[in-house]
């Protein structure tokens, strides 16, 4: 028999894999298909570790990691909101509140604690690890989009100046990827991939 | 004009995107679909993470977590090889050789040194955090698996004495998850999702 502690963990491990059926609206580069969840977390994460000379304050990249890779858990029962999604935004948080109780319960005690200060934490955005958290959110779907020519954008009739009002969120993660992302934005706005307003 | 470092880092991170396009043999808990290799690292990194306390050896968790994350990469160029293809295995090593090269030559200098040290930490398997990630690497297709009623092992005629031969590995890391598999191992005999020879 396994013990209950292990038999929780594996229970939430489980649970997490439905995380690779939520689809994003950022395409793979190359045109591909959607973006799911997990793929998502992971490439943040990876990009985390890679970028971190670049946050703007000192971070426990342990802490940044696993905050990137449990991000968007409430998802498997809430779907992926679209950033410029007005509608959806309204109902986000309720949606969101019920699934995180649902699905960090699965875990024992402490572990149930642990993850879900973390989710919060990321959600706050106050921590040097949360700002540069969502700054690598926020970067990874944009070099996608930027490697295939701004289809996401364009799909969505989404404007240059609703892609501005994410970015305080990586500046405040990162000056320097802030700075790359003005510049991916300017060259997509001159290639008339993104519309002024 | 991004600076060369940047330009480098992101070539990086593009390439990255490509695995989510190789798929492994493993299925998807509730007979999804096969899974591909950025969800498998995704995944194995959260557990990593979440199990932690079961590491034979204390481990340093986020080079646990960016071993994970990366150990992959090059299957980018060289192709999941399935862990019971004999014949696939014998050209593997030098298909991988070849890709990791080209892959992380994408990085700046200092970058390709410190991440291509961590994958063949990985591959050599002798520190604590390298046993740790590959007892993951072996656990977490085996609870899809065992969720999926051994459908992979049966789809392949995998015998339990081949499941067993991979197990040394997952014992060097982690007694517990070692003492899980076992167990589960042996149900899926019982059920007949394995046989034994």
């Amino acid at each position: 028999m396994m013990d209950d502690r292990i038999s929780k963990q594996i229970a939430f491990a489980l649970e997490l894999d439905k995380e690779k059926n939520v689809f994003r609206q950022t395409h793979l580069s190359g045109h591909g298909r959607n973006e799911n969840d997990a793929e998502h977390a992971w490439h943040m994460a990876v990009m985390a570790y890679m970028l971190k000379e670049y946050a703007n304050e000192p971070v426990d990249i342990a802490k940044v990691m696993i905050m990137c890779l449990i991000h968007d858990v409430v998802e498997i029962d809430a779907g992926d909101t679209y950033a410029y999604d007005a509608e959806g935004l309204t109902t986000q948080k309720e949606r969101e509140d019920k699934a995180k109780e649902r699905i960090f319960s699965l875990l024992p005690e402490d572990q149930k604690t642990e993850f879900m200060s973390l989710f919060d934490e990321f959600e706050a955005n106050e921590t040097p690890e949360a700002k540069y958290a969502h700054a690598m959110d926020n970067f990874q779907p944009l070099i996608l989009n930027n490697s295939n020519n701004g289809g996401d954008w364009k799909e969505h009739n989404v404007t240059a100046k609703q892609v501005y009002g994410r970015q305080t969120k990586t500046r405040a993660g990162s000056e320097k990827i802030y700075e790359i992302t003005d510049m991916l934005i300017k060259e997509n706005i001159s290639k008339g991939n993104l519309t002024l307003e």
